[in-house]
């Protein structure tokens, strides 16, 4: 069997994002971190990290992870019947890649007492829906919430919703560039602003309005700074609705076009095998993640 | 001199995500612009571009990126004298790196007067200080907002005065794990948020009150997530008070020590050569920048 000293000793490396706290978490010495992952890496015939700050994994690094979390969670579906086995008393731990959207509104929500409940800490990454499937096929992340539904390998998905998209705008931006109406000539003209290179929403409400071609846009990847930027009067965009409830009641914002939304539709996808603890939380996705998303 | 045509089409495959929407935004052919991408590798001897989706410059097409940037700013400095040279009439783009929070928070309010006055677009990067720094060396960004204060070679740095972080809870986190006090010891066992490897605030909270070594910890990388996490009882965690202003009047989130806060100076790095356009910027941002930040 491997040595899982030396495995535990990579995955706190990546984990805590460096060699003195992985050091710290483990309660070793800093060296004694170093001689472990240098061992391995003798057992493997090549380096399992890049020293970086932090350190990353190599390929192979990647792939030696993967297995710590799938063998992590199979002992903790032992560990209520044999505690003893647990070395360390460490809480468990799940990766999960999500939209950024999705992790900037209902996922809080959605899974807060579950994790409470069971003592469950999240490594969260923040990844567009290609990237997030492909660390499900590299078996870096157990789950992924995105809007793609093909399971990946050795994987299943379930449907757990849709997130609402409403176009908006400052009053004072719409005042601007909209005083003719909203047409796919003035959006055009309009900055629009738009998540990043895989975000098609501002493209396919321009499409809905018979617009052709490209449209001059701010570029902004994240949830947060896209929604101020909106409410700063840069640009308009597609936003989920329940992340500006507030703004839209206070008149911070305002629909292009009242009532005309794009809905959509987000999946769990989640190893077949991956314990009982990414069971128990998918079986708590599927039952209570609907009251945050609508039903389509 | 180069051939810009070719260089333009390099410019607009990056900044558009794709070969087809370069082609939109450049009004040609979608085999018109691999033409030219391929002449251009031709010419250098090397690959540009790295075949992906969406498209990734190699490190020659990211030196010849950085180089078309710079053009464009020296161009649009030209621009008000001799605007008949300008070829497109495209608004003028600036990509900056900036660290989460403050996208998250006060860029928006600070620049947003500046962007629809001079017709500017944004390209925005979120990085943490090392990449973003990285990113200013490697001249992929005109600008870099972070916390780091030695300038990169050929660039200036400025301060814009500090983020104020305050180590906050939701009401039912801080009765169940500190109904003995915020403890050092009551710290290492309740579980922290942390943003990422390089977010070292909540050791340094921890290390102020006494604490030694690690802390169980959920990972999120993102403002707004870590806000939803931290008002969703998940964990204690270090939050810029501008964003959690309302969740503070209203008792969602409370401070573990109230008044014991954390000021992270900011500073603004921009290109010494980078034309008008972002000096005015860097002007601006030294001008009004202090309105939303704590001068330390």
């Amino acid at each position: 069997m491997f040595d899982y000293k030396l495995l535990a000793a990579l995955a706190a490396v990546i984990e805590q994002g460096g060699f003195e706290r992985a050091a710290q978490a483990l309660g070793l010495s800093q060296s004694a971190v170093s001689q472990r992952i240098k061992l391995l890496e003798a057992r493997v015939g090549q380096p399992v990290l890049l020293r970086a700050t932090p350190p990353a994994p190599t390929e192979i690094g990647r792939l030696l992870l993967n297995h710590v979390q799938q063998v992590r969670l199979l002992e903790r579906d032992l560990q209520d019947q044999v505690p003893a086995l647990d070395e360390g008393g460490l809480p468990e731990r799940l990766r999960i890649a999500l939209n950024a959207d999705s992790l900037a509104t209902w996922w809080a929500r959605a899974v807060g007492d579950f994790c409470a409940e069971r003592g469950l800490l999240l490594d969260l990454v923040v990844e567009d829906q290609d990237v997030g499937l492909k660390r499900m096929r590299a078996g870096d992340v157990a789950g992924c919430v995105c809007a793609g539904d093909k399971p990946v390998a050795g994987a299943r998905c379930i449907p757990l919703g849709a997130m609402r998209y409403r176009a908006l705008a400052s009053p004072a931006f719409v005042a601007r560039h909209f005083a003719a109406g909203v047409t796919a000539a003035a959006l055009a003209r309009a900055p629009a602003i738009v998540f990043g290179p895989d975000d098609q929403l501002q493209h396919r409400f321009f499409a809905m309005l018979g617009g052709e071609g490209g449209f001059i846009h701010h570029l902004c990847p994240s949830s947060e700074g896209f929604v101020r930027l909106t409410s700063g009067g840069f640009g308009w965009g597609l936003v989920p609705e329940q992340q500006v409830r507030g703004e839209l009641e206070r008149g911070e914002l305002v629909e292009l076009l009242p009532g005309r939304v794009i809905d959509v539709p987000l999946y769990w996808h989640h190893w077949r095998n991956g314990g009982e603890l990414l069971a128990s939380l998918t079986r708590h996705l599927e039952k209570y993640t609907g009251r945050w998303l609508v039903q389509v």
